[in-house]
């Protein structure tokens, strides 16, 4: 599938963020779709956001760290961002 | 002025960053328009987004928080996010 936010994210911080989310979401013991509804996000996008497809806004950063147990600066922390 | 996405802000998380943001501009001696040319953002959003009134992105977040040298997890910190 073709990466929508690439050509905006050369340093890969989107990918990296993505795995941060994916990493706490598997040590929550959360499936994607668990996380998506958790978080009140599309499930399609949640695949998407996890992939690094794409450029997520601050609102849904908050939704996803809060359904990890995580404060946002946290996330993006683990992220090296 | 309207907050377009104040509705989704019931936390006033979007608010504290701009604040945060705000703080850290004058800190660097920057007027709102230099940071907004700095990150490469438009000045009319760059003003929305220090007044709360925009759901910004991540890679946006990436591009003011490299501006006003910080690390983007910093300046979510110090919006207490």
């Amino acid at each position: 599938m073709v990466r929508i936010a690439a050509h905006q994210d050369t340093d890969g911080r989107l990918i990296r963020l993505g795995v941060a989310i994916r990493n706490k979401r598997k040590a929550a013991g959360l499936s994607q779709e668990a996380l998506a509804d958790a978080a009140g996000i599309d499930r399609s996008h949640m695949g998407k956001i996890e992939r690094g497809e794409r450029n997520l806004t601050l609102l849904n950063l908050c939704r996803i760290a809060s359904a990890t147990g995580l404060r946002p600066s946290e996330l993006l922390k683990d992220a090296d961002l």
